[in-house]
């Protein structure tokens, strides 16, 4: 009884509030199967039959079926575009090379023209791509959610009926000599290696830049060095920043460690990387002919049993990316400290003022650039979790977190390269250093008292410095009562002989 | 030089590709300064000073200055809608206690009316809550573009002018007796709050329930269990079945333990914690309030400090979501395990087939809807270490990582409920089990032996076994061969008789 | 040809750095096959043939192969003590009950008497139990290493010859009624709900109770508040603290919450949970003695299925671990940045000074507790992942990766509550608030102009403000030119005032 | 009162049942100020006053204080072994150094050779090194341990006094132009430069080869390919296995591309990396001269700033481990799912069988060693998280997360190397292919209509298999139905011409 009731437990919220809602409910499997005369829908057909679809998309029966079998999460969850844009890339190149190897030439022609509003991403603005990352895990409904837009958008080039597949069939043709799983792990790293390389690499350069020049800017200026937060040797402020910028100078390199293997394409190794269906040479010339689009070093993986059973060169990226967040937590957390204040924190740096600080307090202006791009890097740190998980439970042939990777291994990238480039620009460049404040501190400091070491060793330096915390005095004060002569303290303990060997 | 040049390495495409673009050029900053008479757009103030905003939006200048200055990411990274119907129940709230309090009936009333569209999703879906996550940690910005929406909305329904803030002040009215320090807490409870109970709960129960049906359904079925993957000993599908439905429905027991402290308020706390600029009483009178618009629980924290300072509640949450992922993912791999096939594989169960599997291999079906669940699971796995890192760094009065925080943890209980609904219904409730199949392996099993230890000892049974397999026999064969007779063979083994205590 | 010499390859480092060196080598399997007469060993045997063991060990056959198969680590990967004095309570409820249905009493009691010693502990620090976590994912070995200590002790108190299982057999008698599959999960179970209770509890109360005192001690102290790191309104130290006390009393709140789901035993289930080869009752009297001998309310879990091929419990209880790991990583954060200093950072508390802190720099000292602390913290947000993805890929009946779980747990436990009691001992109660340096610079705070809101518009209290941190001037100075008296400001800019709601 | 009577609370167990119970017991504060006459201790003192140390260890006062101060744990907490070794090596080397720059030869050489027993391992293994990892986040303590034990060691051989520091000081001699803020990371670059080329690189090429050699013995055994665990096209279990040996190979690749930044060295920064109190030329000497030791090509670091306040190499490093434990979960996972059966699982392989595998089910055998390193490879996962967090919040001039992130990176080395080889050992090399099973199941499999894509297209191929499918028949018989005649299915759907391009 409680099992025959049960359907009724199901909350009808649940699915109305679905991003899918309209689509779903328009196109509800009784309406599919009720008034096919409907003139906003079109039928299409796939091995499972017909299923309508709204009139003015390209995408056929398939696509229609993953959109009512995942109504999951809102528009944040659909598939990246730059996976699309990718698909669309290595879609025109497969064409292009199908043609070589005796396709018709009108056929693979109009199918590599259909390709480039794939990959302008002008399609994907428009809807035609509206599958959600959360799909089958080999990505198969977005490759044939792009072999179906293509070709009917071939057919509409070439005449023909939409959804008639004729003369352009979307396996047949568009997908001829492919499988989703090559093109899937393919279309990933196209993605992944534009992304790095557009977008990721440029954006870390540019704040590694600006920090290089505020290191240059500040070599002159003294303060007080702090190890465990406690009070330590001087230091430039200049030397500060030459830390920040090494760091991002060695992401750069291990962006460029990765980037060998995220040039490795899966293309030519069809369903389980025998390539099975392909003629000999296609999976080179097809690498060679997306090097040529994308002027990247693009090649045919060396074990295509590797390249679709893993996704270790993702999962390697990520680990990358990981690093690089953890950088960037270490740099905007040492800003906004030192940045503390006005009046009761370090105050050594005045950030940029953006944006009132409170709703409550009145005047009050916080780090917020420093605290977007933590929380992106605190982002990172998870979807790294996200990609392992992924990577580390494909089974036999194929992986099937594909879409989960590429998704969250793009994500991290745009997150970082667009909080670097907004750290850069509206914190990092306009950061101006308190002098006085600066000076100050550093002056008062009693761990001056390391340059003594050389001269009475450390026991004694020792016992003057802690006397002199004990008793609030100055290490000059103390020393003299140990001993030392005033002109030695002075020759001595000289901030500016501090800043490096002798 | 190298400085003076740098700012030429700023690759273009990075601002233009932001989902702001539109915005962010239309309304550049020169264009702020230039043509002020623009009929497109309104001139908004704030402490900062004057920005012009598009005239058909209600917000303020303080959101258009975020939006400015956090162009970061895609659609994907707006604000949670929650977030913001969340706001809109607190802010009501608070305009009805402040009425109570003292505050001008009518502003008081204007504001309440407000707030029901912000309440309603409506404001967020036409565009008046443009900003990303990655704002400013303590979700200011979202507080303020709260706070503008609802007093420009109650502005123009009392007849003023937008952007006037008369009658109807942001921060005096809308705002008053509040801080982002306490509201932002406070929504990101009462819509995580709301999300479990009325999304997530409802979604685990329903799948609890339609595996609990599958475990009555399944009772007589006997099959062999396994261990290390290995052949074990007998048990019923229903058996299986019936841990699942356990998993889940500890899984909600979980979300219960966690509740008390989600509906802790950190309304009435204002900027640190101390209640600075709220009337006595305020604090406790809200709560009530909220408890009355949402029918759930909410209470007044016990500790404003802890409430600012601290995200825990939310990290102990997600310790739950993670912990229903990894129940999640046991079930769905199980299920995919068990229906493996259909020849070469386990093949026990037939999952529904609701698509084509493969663009290359014609007729495959794939279990698509075990695969969204356990990417959607590994993406949980990851928000957890999101979330646990914003939840650890927060500093001093106040964590400012809470919109990394809540959105991860909307993200989760989203992600678990529709894609647990969605497995039940296109995967669990359409399980077909493979009578014949089933009953074939579990009768060659050999670790049937185990019933005969009570018998004549682990050693002996042990030693049939190890003979059986090694020679390809049957259990029986090689039993008898150990003097074992026919009759008490059938007596003791019996699949029937070993799947309880005796 | 490669393949021939590969094993040349192997480093012989790899084997001989080994923690099992010493055993393993004198333990060869050559030496196994020659030289049976030698004195040190005696010959134990098991389903796979016979073996020789230390002549001074308890173990047998089973364990001796575990040692050779797994010779992994060092001395820090052995299975912890606490599981296996868990088990010593197991098998001694076991016996027990064992007793009652019947199993001769002479051998019952010998059993349950030999697993006093297991319980103490003694036999684990003396070395019988040389098992390593990374053995079977089940724990098999764990549980038949436990096996062949009790019935060889228990051989040996009755006069018997170790090794000959009689008249006590570790399958037969020990484990009677048991199996690796249920006794393991219930060891896990049963050592973490005891260091739970006799460890973390008690820790965490302790340090939560002296943070308490010191919320106490210092309600008096008015210091600036801190958002964003920034200037905000006062508060009190006192009321810092209370927030941090919250946190801990929140903690023990989210231990408590998941004890019930620690309490509930997998004993009964036996091989794949449905208790083939018990007698009906067994579970539930087993439960009760084990209730019994611990003083701890364990009960039998109300589906095996789930208690077997699960760890989700396990999982719960680490998500509960990992938050309090996260209070104690803010706590510490913030106690070591008000310690900050002594001349240069916020200075204002003093820890505890106990020992030096550079072994370069004179009299310097450190937060070293706040930073053991911190680490320990880093750690259990690792252990979390490590039991999430443990717990969620199990198969079928039984999760394989319990030995990594149930470890990760008990450490965590443990780093928690040495490194609580540790951190409250050495740093927490020798806190001294610097009273000057908190009073002085909470009185040159902008933030107090938050108390104006109220009295003049949040507009003009901003830019009251904001004059004053431009101009370097007080807040006072400022708001006389805006126009307020003299006395109006001393009435209403007082912090004692700004400390609660009026 | 409440706070009065708190010391009450603290559990008597927490202390005593630590592992430094007996040292810390026996050299009670108490004791240490009564009575100093007692023979089995000696006294030693730094800048913190006296200390009794037992009189048989070398190290000093600052190694017992951090006895004292952090008693966390249980033995496995210790600082490992290679971090120690490390120490010995720079040490020497810095010794080596310090002489060519003038200091005294005979300390020099004494100190150089006190060393070498450190490099052994042999005074760790001797217990005088007892600290924990959870000290100082600097790894200071276990600096000046090592200081110490060398200064005593040294002035043994040199016939002085232990504890006098004449005539070799720890600080003054053995410390020389050096930091813990340099020695501490240096020491984490070498220990895990070492493991990974004499211990990581090793076992993971000796496994790689182990699945090489498969993956040629398996060359011509054709089998059934799964894709989403379902059957799919065939092809051989050498294919397969060529996999995984890609997947390490690549994984060594990892290894190489981090090791440029391992090899870099913070020796020379000093307190805050400016080099303060190191004559010029010195870090590039001691790099030298490590470099030389230890036949790795060590160098000074480009910057020191980062490589003290960053560990971001090792974070990278750990990327890179835990890409590895990616590769070897889903090897481990693929091949016990293959050897899965005997009778009711995949049986395609026949793994090794090592040890009785169920105290209850007589003659099973288990998969083992993919479990072992299974749960390894979660482990590694989670340490992935705890080195993140660890890198991510250093702050200002020193990260002091440093002992927490070098023992997780070198605990992933052990265990991988050790699982590693283990597994390749115990498992791999014994793996059988039981061919007739996966031959009859190929051979069953209705995906080899895949061939028959290019001669009757996808949509009529689709047909033909869900004919099958649904008629329990076999390809062969549908597809004459469908047309196709008795020959060309022969010539068309042949397995052996399915195995790659034509």
């Amino acid at each position: 009884m409680f099992c025959k009731k049960r359907t009724l437990l199901c909350p009808p919220h649940l699915v109305l509030k679905s991003w899918h809602h309209h689509l779903a409910t328009t196109l509800s499997l009784q309406n599919q199967k009720k008034s096919k005369g409907d003139e906003k829908f079109r039928v299409e057909k796939d091995t499972f039959g017909e299923l309508k679809v709204p009139a003015d998309r390209l995408y056929g029966a398939q696509t229609m079926r993953s959109v009512l079998n995942f109504p999951i999460g809102s528009i944040g969850e659909r598939m990246p575009k730059p996976v699309v844009q990718a698909m669309g890339i290595l879609k025109k190149a497969c064409a292009n090379v199908n043609k070589e190897f005796g396709m018709d030439a009108n056929i693979a022609d109009a199918v590599s023209c259909a390709c480039d509003e794939v990959i302008s991403g002008e399609y994907y603005t428009k809807g035609h791509f509206p599958l959600v990352i959360w799909q089958t895990g080999s990505g198969t409904q977005t490759n044939m959610n792009t072999n179906e837009v293509i070709s009917n958008a071939a057919i509409k080039a070439m005449g023909g009926e939409l959804g008639s597949k004729k003369p352009v069939h979307p396996n047949d043709h568009v997908n001829k000599s492919q499988s989703s799983n090559d093109t899937f792990p393919a279309a990933s790293h196209i993605s992944v290696a534009l992304e790095l390389n557009r977008r990721l690499i440029p954006a870390i350069s540019y704040l590694r830049d600006a920090l290089h020049c505020k290191a240059v800017e500040y070599k002159d200026i003294i303060k007080i060095g702090r190890t465990h937060l406690m009070d330590a040797v001087p230091m430039t402020l200049g030397q500060e920043f030459s830390g920040y910028a090494q760091q991002l100078t060695n992401g750069l390199a291990r962006i460029d460690a990765c980037l060998p293997r995220v040039y490795e394409l899966a293309l030519g190794g069809t369903a389980v990387g025998t390539g099975l269906n392909t003629p000999k040479g296609f999976a080179e010339k097809v690498s060679a002919r997306i090097a040529e689009l994308t002027k990247l070093p693009f090649v045919t993986a060396p074990n295509f049993f590797e390249a679709l059973a893993a996704r270790d060169a993702m999962v390697e990226v990520h680990g990358a990316l990981n690093t690089i967040a953890v950088s960037l937590m270490k740099i905007a957390n040492d800003i906004r400290f030192l940045g503390s204040g006005p009046r009761c924190g370090l105050g050594e740096l005045s950030l940029p003022e953006n944006e009132p600080g409170s709703s409550i307090m009145p005047g009050k202006v916080n780090p917020t650039q420093c605290e977007s791009l933590t929380m992106i890097c605190a982002q990172v740190m998870g979807n790294q979790v996200a990609v392992t998980v992924g990577g580390a439970f494909g089974h036999f042939e194929l992986n099937v977190f594909k879409p989960l990777i590429v998704s969250n291994v793009l994500r991290s990238i745009r997150l970082l390269a667009d909080g670097g480039v907004n750290f850069s620009k509206n914190c990092v460049e306009g950061i101006e250093p308190n002098h006085e404040r600066i000076a100050k501190i550093m002056n008062e400091s009693l761990m001056l008292v390391t340059a003594l070491n050389p001269h009475i060793g450390y026991d004694k330096a020792a016992s003057i410095a802690k006397t002199a915390h004990k008793n609030g005095t100055t290490l000059k004060q103390e020393a003299i009562k140990a001993g030392i002569t005033e002109e030695q303290f002075k020759e001595w303990v000289d901030p500016k002989k501090m800043l490096g060997p002798k």
